[in-house]
């Protein structure tokens, strides 16, 4: 049979722009592997490679690796290609790695799946297991997930956010309850995302009858920002790590124009009981506050990790003035479900601790988990997942 | 007065983990720098640099890069840090580049946007100017950008696709026009939202009163696939260059699932004057066979530097049969807008060009651009802005 002329023009067409745009060079010992990298071996043990024939030391690093482990030193084989091996399986879970190579911060030229963390990225890979089930794409119905854009009066401002509205939304005709879903110091709209893996964690929840049908609405905490990068009008300029007006009241005192706008826009239950707010870090310092000024508004509180104390030069500020006599009249009358989450080796953990005394001074019920692990997103997918169960119900 | 302990710690914590999973050694030159890079110098050159001390060739590559030019070799500056600057201005443009350091392709460590080709990733920059205005988030009213799966029973799957709905589309009960927007062969859903820059061009184009307001629906064209690499089922794996059914009628025949989707979901336009569908490369492909079969529905068919012929064993398909019995059909009756737009370095510039000589003979009206460059995105975000403005009248 005649091969197909079409295909193999188009095939040659494209192979000769990308060969022209970026593979011409690339005749090295890696092109004839259709192994994804890392390697995951059979005994869960991974195995990194990076071909630098040059170099003087070949590093690889990421949060599978231990505090005392990283970076880890690579091993030159004498051909360019530099070997690492994990000493011990490695435990199901997302992960982020990348190389060092003499000094620098290099991307795993042989992995596509990268993750952009403020103005940083970093290649990623999953070791499937139990505990990443619900971070996967599924055979089960899943949600639409949306970037709109409302306006702020408060702000004066355009801006975006993400929004996940569950399976049968379109169709249907029923109201829905609302998660507001906070990122932390440096994140944006994207951040729940992309690597929080929110829209996948409740699809399979919702699928699995285990979590209700609600709409997660993920705005953008940095109230000097209309969007994420490459999303805003500062096109191709790198963001700053540190935004101005992140935790001075600001993003607070605007969040009822978000709380309108999902209201006008959205099939959604307006009431306190239809209605839950979290966030990690400085997403739970935001979440923290802005129940505490609006009682009225949210039935759960979910804080991931938070960050607590307010910064000496915003404490008159009128968000956070008063704050005890703001969370006895939270609560007093109805009290949501109060849900806190960090890991036993966060830096804030014993912010959370005398939050957590507190509290228990004064009898406030809450939930508390401490799980293993420090100020990141291995813990605040977890949070998720757990604290997501608990809505609605 | 006291500075923000809150911040401060923050700061301290995020930039603790931050050196600690990937800036451990970075204490290159570099990192006093601010500049993002590639530096665009004032007289519109641009400046790329590297920093490897034990490499022996670094070499920049990218489509800012006449084909002669391809890959530029940077120089060693003697202190590890390799240079290149380009000889003359560079046209305004969305450019990508990427180098190649002793034989492998590795990404700008100092730039944070990458594109994702395929299984390819490529940083990217801009020099902005007049021609790309249109490509720019610009303080005008933005579209809904929804990531939605529907149902296709001909190909007994959920699938993946991104609608674009134009600003005002929440809040109003009008009927909307549609145009089906297709991908090229390794492409997928996401392919004219990300380096297509659709969104912003139709945002800019309806302010500008230059394009009706309509929805824009781009699907995956590969039918084997649910959806874009790590969005569907087989998470971290890499995909396939060349995936199976691309052109063998399998898409074009399954094309009225969505359109019946769309039209089930969305205040559409439901009929022929209200549809255009348009691709680039295969995407040109499928639209001319899919407007040629299902003639009822489509009101306007652009054709982007398409592929054209059908592969030998296809030929006797029903999708591919009789093309020039339906195509006097399509052309008889309510002939509609067809557009064919193509570079003059295009490597399928001779096969388009039999395609008009066909069309003259038969005197079939068309409307033809043939613009400046090769197989390349550059060429496919002008022929949207041009056949966008030309539809829905």
């Amino acid at each position: 049979m005649k091969r197909c002329d079409c295909i193999r023009k188009l095939l040659s067409v494209a192979a000769a722009i990308l060969i022209s745009l970026s593979m011409t060079a690339q005749k090295g010992w890696y092109r004839d592997k259709t192994d994804p990298m890392p390697v995951v071996n059979p005994d869960k043990t991974v195995t990194f490679r990076y071909y630098a024939p040059g170099a003087d030391t070949v590093q690889v690093n990421g949060d599978f690796l231990s505090e005392k482990e990283r970076p880890a030193l690579m091993k030159n084989n004498g051909n360019g290609l530099w070997e690492f091996t994990t000493s011990a399986p490695v435990q199901p879970e997302i992960y982020t790695y990348s190389y060092i190579v003499d000094n620098q911060k290099v991307l795993d030229p042989l992995n596509m799946f990268v993750w952009r963390n403020i103005s940083d990225l970093y290649n990623i890979f999953i070791i499937p297991g139990e505990r990443t089930e619900n971070y996967q794409i599924k055979d089960v119905p899943h949600g639409t997930v949306s970037a709109v854009w409302y306006n702020s009066p408060s702000l004066q401002m355009n801006r975006r956010m993400v929004v996940y509205t569950p399976a049968g939304y379109e169709k249907g005709r029923g109201k829905y309850p609302v998660l507001y879903l906070l990122h932390g110091m440096g994140g944006d709209e994207t951040a729940w995302l992309d690597f929080g893996r929110a829209a996948q964690i409740l699809d399979n929840l919702i699928a699995q009858g285990k979590a209700e049908p609600m709409i997660v609405v993920m705005p953008n905490g940095n109230p000097s920002q209309e969007a994420a990068p490459l999303e805003n009008s500062n096109g191709y300029n790198l963001p700053l790590f540190y935004l101005p007006k992140t935790m001075d009241g600001t993003f607070e005192e605007s969040f009822k124009d978000i709380v309108s706008y999902v209201d006008r826009t959205y099939r959604t239950v307006r009431k306190k009981s239809g209605r839950a707010i979290a966030g990690l870090s400085m997403g739970g310092f935001h979440s923290l506050y802005i129940s505490a000024n609006y009682p009225e508004l949210f039935g759960a509180v979910g804080l991931f990790s938070p960050a607590v104390s307010v910064q000496e030069e915003s404490k008159d500020n009128n968000i956070y003035r008063d704050i005890d006599l703001k969370w006895k009249a939270q609560m007093e009358k109805n009290p949501p479900l109060y849900w806190i989450g960090i890991g036993n080796e966060d830096p804030l953990y014993q912010d959370v601790a005398s939050l957590r005394k507190k509290f228990d001074l004064c009898k406030y019920p809450y939930t508390y988990l401490e799980s293993e692990g420090s100020h990141v997103w291995t813990c605040w997918r977890i949070y998720l997942e757990e604290f997501s169960q608990l809505l609605f119900k």
